[in-house]
């Protein structure tokens, strides 16, 4: 395929494929389009250090980039302590008692999960962005940095392009999105209703051209929300987008191990696979945000009468933490507390990445054959 | 243009046009669409009759539809007095007090709106029928009869085939649409949650290859919610619909003229060109069902803490029919209580019906060339 992104980045496909697997994101890339690594689950600088040089002996010098999470106002920093006073005790008492109620262990021994996410915090994700940087000079294969949450600090992007690393943001509105061009950034992820993650109330049909026709340019727009075959890109690109950004449709991926105790699906993916297009709720329970996650016991739990309101960003995120650890190691799929889009009605199979890519390249290319057929000379007015 | 949906009604374009002005749908006809008029506004069937009349003379002998509301189940009858006793005291109070808070000011004269929209009822919908059957046979331009709310009875599923009339029915979610194909419908309307009017929780991008994946080899599939340009139309069709059903989009036609007192744009008209893509919400107060309407005082109203929960359907259109004929007098686009889709972002200036087909089509054949474009020879593994 050729887009002005697939030329940009000298990528086969494109395809923008975020995952905090590096498994995954090496495997897109592997396959043609570009694996983007989330690293907000890192919380010390050296294990992304560590990851990003498996990236690199993994890809075969294909290009990749980096997820990082840089609120775009900088929150509140301090001591764990200082945070952790800001959260009420109500809403503790809540997690602990819904935890219970769930059925969900205690974590073993002493151990206790109380940093939250600490990649949500301003002055981690800035060590995440010195090791990218690091590694786009060492290697040259860290071509793409992307932040989830509002516009990089300018001092980031200017950065990113003097070390050859183009600048992503995700946009859930058109004021959005022209405020990340302002900012400087190169690419808008235009990211709808529908998509996994935080949203906004726009969705993907409408969000689209939207921003394509409000940017148009000043930068590039994948398209992100509701992408999980190869007519839904077809439908992407149509919009004027020049790629997708997919995230959810990676989760089922068979190389997706994360949190895996063993063989076979991981507790996650089951759920994943069970679920419908319906099976998902957008709530503020995971980060403070509004994010769309898969509806199960735990969001049903935070949508009871007796629920408290969920904290701002980042208090909400760091109350559930340690719920969030409980219930990876609980290995219950009714219980799950994970980031997913409509699109997981489509995801109703463990699938190897390079057959994901493959299944969207063809479908896309069928559909776009197919277009193509409707359009006869018009008849003599 | 051609799809399997153009072949079989004799059309030159897949665009299916909802639209409650005749002007309007007589204009999509002439065009080279299918023109559907919303029947719910006739509450004596005389009235309907005297339209059709008025769309075979306006329509050079092309074919067109009509929408009927025909809830699936068959909503309490008897009379007035009937309904009218099962609408709280408390309700009515709301809706007059939020009237004065708004300004709306009371029908002239001794009118009073107390019948609700008949139209909504079983007995005037199969009057409708009735007309439309006569119609069919009278002049053969009537091609399709379309409902809103659920499967068709079958009765009427069968008697529309005996007059070679199709059978089209909404479906905001796979179940629905496996409903309808089971009752025997020709054509499913898959309406995305960014639709005007009653929508579902599941979005169009989702939504428009699940149905279609559902019901192949069953139904065709009109895809709705959020087309209202040739990129979004090439985004439908991508999905596999034969074809687009728009609603919205024809409200800002020049030929609109519903509740219009003069030259240029109607209140209504105005109140639409002024909203973006984020004014509009989804709320139950329309009809007693969720359907997505243009964001005014009066949905604020609503939304208040002292607000009361919007009554079941037909109900709480009873209750709320006063409302909307006064605030129809009032003329003041703030108020306005009016279904609109998220696509009321790119309705910004009053275009004649066939300019906004042919800006439809020309921007459809643009995307499709321009898709064709992306599609290059693989390179060798």
């Amino acid at each position: 395929m050729r887009t002005e992104l697939t030329e940009r980045f000298g990528i086969e496909y494109p395809i923008f494929g975020f995952t905090p697997s590096e498994h995954v994101a090496a495997a897109i890339s592997r396959a043609g389009g570009l694996g983007v690594l989330g690293c907000v689950r890192f919380n010390e600088a050296d294990e992304l250090n560590t990851v990003l040089e498996w990236m690199h002996e993994n890809t075969d010098g294909k290009p990749f980039g980096v997820d990082i999470v840089m609120p775009a106002k900088i929150p509140t920093e301090g001591t764990q302590v200082d945070l952790d006073s800001l959260i009420p005790a109500e809403h503790r008492a809540f997690v602990e008692r819904t935890l219970d109620e769930l059925h969900v262990p205690k974590l073993p021994g002493e151990e206790r999960v109380n940093a939250g996410v600490l990649g949500w915090l301003h002055s981690v994700a800035r060590s995440h962005v010195d090791i990218a940087m690091e590694h786009a000079d060492r290697y040259g294969q860290i071509k793409l940095i992307a932040n989830a949450l509002g516009s990089p600090p300018k001092d980031v992007i200017d950065k990113s392009h003097e070390h050859g690393v183009q600048v992503a943001a995700l946009a859930g509105a058109r004021a959005h999105a022209m405020h990340h061009v302002d900012a400087g950034v190169d690419i808008v992820i235009a990211q709808g209703y529908e998509a996994g993650g935080h949203t906004g109330e726009i969705t993907s049909i409408i969000l689209w051209p939207e921003i394509v026709d409000a940017v148009r340019g000043h930068a590039s727009v994948l398209a992100a929300g509701g992408v999980g075959s190869g007519r839904q890109m077809a439908a992407a690109l149509a919009s004027g987008a020049e790629g997708v950004w997919m995230g959810s449709y990676w989760l089922t991926a068979a190389e997706y191990k994360l949190g895996s105790t063993g063989d076979g699906p991981t507790t996650i993916q089951q759920a994943l696979l069970d679920a419908t297009s319906h099976d998902t709720v957008r709530r503020r329970i995971y980060s403070g945000k509004p994010a769309r996650l898969l509806k199960t016991k735990w969001t049903d739990a935070w949508d009871a009468a007796d629920a408290p309101e969920p904290l701002p960003m980042p208090l909400q995120n760091i109350l559930v933490s340690e719920a969030h650890a409980r219930i990876s190691a609980a290995d219950d799929a009714s219980v799950v507390a994970m980031p997913a889009g409509q699109i997981v009605g489509r995801m109703n199979a463990i699938t190897p990445t390079a057959e994901l890519i493959e299944d969207l390249v063809r479908e896309y290319e069928e559909t776009v054959a197919r277009l193509g057929q409707t359009v006869v000379e018009r008849s003599p007015a």
